[in-house]
């Protein structure tokens, strides 16, 4: 299979108490719209990633708003939710849409809005996306949830806190040269021990920042961007999603692992590619330790070595495989709805030459993406080719 | 296009106080999987239509809690949200899943549990459909909205708030015979015309109630379904999405007439069908208004005349064309993301010929569904078959 990233558009990475949500959307929209060289008429269907509009602003179906205010009627839209792989489904929709013939050129979006609350109340919207009646109510939140898996890696596969806080070193390296990044400072792994504890042993920077963001992509047949030979051709060239559990208290060391393992190796088949073929990848770290697993997962590490790349360098930007150049979400913060859609175009840029010139890779042919949310209950893996002549 | 229905099921519509929106999930996936004779295994992908649960039961991500429950992991899981148009583009998603080539079979399921907050909380969660900046704290809520385009209809057009309290006569006297209906007492004109004001000139018994309910559908590709021919053949044809404005303020007739009818034109060309072929038709009401407006849409009658079958007997179940042979939103209710699944289980039922014996229309060959949502931002329109041998 072969899609066309026609365009990509994102918004800064920050709190922005200037922008709404439909801003943000609007913004990210036209971006797109005019990195790819189209109108809003030229646009089929709009599929919207945003995870939490009713808490945060009061607000649903936001797509439906969205699409008028980018002037996108009569294409259809909808909005997507499925946790922190809101972002990733819009993305496999809009991929899914094109497959199935019934569409040519389509929008993908994530947008999230999370700053105009409290933050004690954004934290109770967010854990919406676990289990509310049983987990959350019993003090099973993400980061303790995390904590506790966090615990088992260390335990089971005998590393350090100290080892496992180069992961954050290694996000704030690259998030301090990206322009979009919300937090833009290094820090060292003194720095990440003494950050304060979240949930023990989880510490302050090793957990995401509340970002509001937009990003987009346009999609499109293979042709249309084949017939336009000036522009980069980037394909997405498999898309793979999956599921887990849905409560953290059942979720083991071998769940986060075949979470988003089982879909990954789809996802190689399909492009006809392996894990050494890439050479960037967007992997979900909204919390520290999810980084690693990830890194297994993809192939990158065997079981238990994922860590080991922040402190040996090999997930650097000359490493074997660029790891989160983009300062992945510790840095780069987690829209919510918008991460899954900020990491295809992180990758896409580097697959173009264009990401900020502190984190561009050299020679980048093939990346990938991978995004998950909730307790452990949704996987998402886009592979990305450039793909000349 | 050609994409088989496998299986169907819902639950009953009513107010279900011993039932949880997870329970209403797990009920409706059942009955569809039991029909379609598959395990939970062979279910590729689950797309899931749900408006409101996070304000309804602070809950987000019910996708995933519902496939889990449901057993389909490691299948992926999502939820759509679209206004009222939400579990028609669960359904078209699904279409679209199974053209694509990426997947074989897929469940679709609309689930609302609507009933657990006090009718005025309920109101305001669905308020959060329309513009909630602008419109919504200036009073134009949905009745209000309603209010002013059913007077410009009997303004522009000439007919009575008597020749349109027939469609809620039309509407009850199926509803009462349908035992999965919310609402099940017949009426005259007359206790139309004494029901409550909602908001002038619309009346209670013109209005939907608020139902809690879960229907699902198994998709598959053709070949599939033609496998099995002990099974009935039925097939969805055409699907066709659309949208409108956002805002009902600038709603004019036009634009309520072109929101279903641009995509209904799109979807006969796809059919390769026209009005005249339509048996049965399942047309979104949540308001009595909208199903004339509906009919004029998909082409029964001209702009204008739409009414004019409730009262003469051309949309009664023996008529040119059977519509909403269910009682309608208007007494089926409307548990916002099941009423687009619910119409097409209410559709296939009819070319089956399973619906209960009152409301089965004879020698049903083929159907339609049209949804709407939002002040008159999404549509959707499907055209099924039944395609013998």
């Amino acid at each position: 299979m072969r899609v066309g990233v026609l365009g990509i558009g994102k918004t800064p990475h920050k709190i922005q108490h200037n922008k709404s949500l439909r801003d943000l959307i609007v913004d990210a929209g036209r971006l797109a719209m005019d990195d790819a060289g189209i109108a809003p008429t030229d646009v089929q269907a709009f599929y919207l990633g945003n995870a939490g509009c009713t808490g945060f602003a009061f607000e649903n179906s936001v797509a439906l708003m969205g699409a008028d205010h980018l002037g996108l009627t009569p294409a259809p839209a909808m909005r997507v939710e499925a946790a922190c792989g809101t972002g990733a489904w819009a993305l496999h929709l809009g991929v899914v849409a094109i497959l199935s013939g019934l569409y040519d050129t389509v929008m993908v979006m994530g947008a999230e809005k999370m700053n105009d609350l409290a933050t004690v109340e954004g934290t109770s919207i967010i854990a919406q996306a676990a289990d509310s009646k049983e987990e959350y109510f019993s003090g099973l939140t993400f980061p303790s949830g995390v904590a506790l898996t966090m615990r088992k890696y260390m335990q089971v596969y005998g590393c350090t806190e100290e080892d496992l806080a180069n992961v954050s070193v290694k996000n704030h390296h690259y998030g301090a040269r990206n322009p979009y990044a919300h937090l833009r400072f290094e820090c060292t792994v003194e720095d990440v021990m003494r950050s304060a504890k979240v949930a023990d042993p989880l510490k302050l920077y090793e957990v995401c920042p509340m970002t509001d963001a937009g990003s987009a992509l346009i999609l499109c047949r293979e042709e249309i961007l084949r017939d336009q030979p000036d522009r980069e051709q980037v394909y997405i060239t498999a898309t793979s999603m999956g599921s887990g559990t849905w409560y953290a208290a059942s979720d083991t060391l071998d769940d986060a692992y075949d979470l988003l393992h089982t879909p990954a190796q789809k996802a190689y088949a399909m492009a006809g590619l392996t894990p050494k073929d890439m050479d960037v990848a967007e992997i979900y770290n909204s919390f520290a330790i999810q980084e690693p697993l990830g890194i297994e997962s993809l192939g990158f590490a065997k079981q238990g070595d994922g860590w080991k790349g922040a402190k040996d360098g090999s997930t650097w930007i000359d490493g074997k495989v660029g790891v989160n150049l983009s300062g992945g979400l510790l840095c780069k913060g987690h829209p919510l709805g918008a991460t899954g859609t900020s990491q295809a175009v992180d990758v896409v840029e580097q697959l173009r030459g264009t990401a900020p010139k502190d984190i561009q890779r050299k020679n980048v042919s093939n990346g990938i993406s991978a995004c998950r949310g909730g307790p452990g209950a949704v996987a998402a893996i886009h592979i990305y080719q450039r793909l000349e002549g």
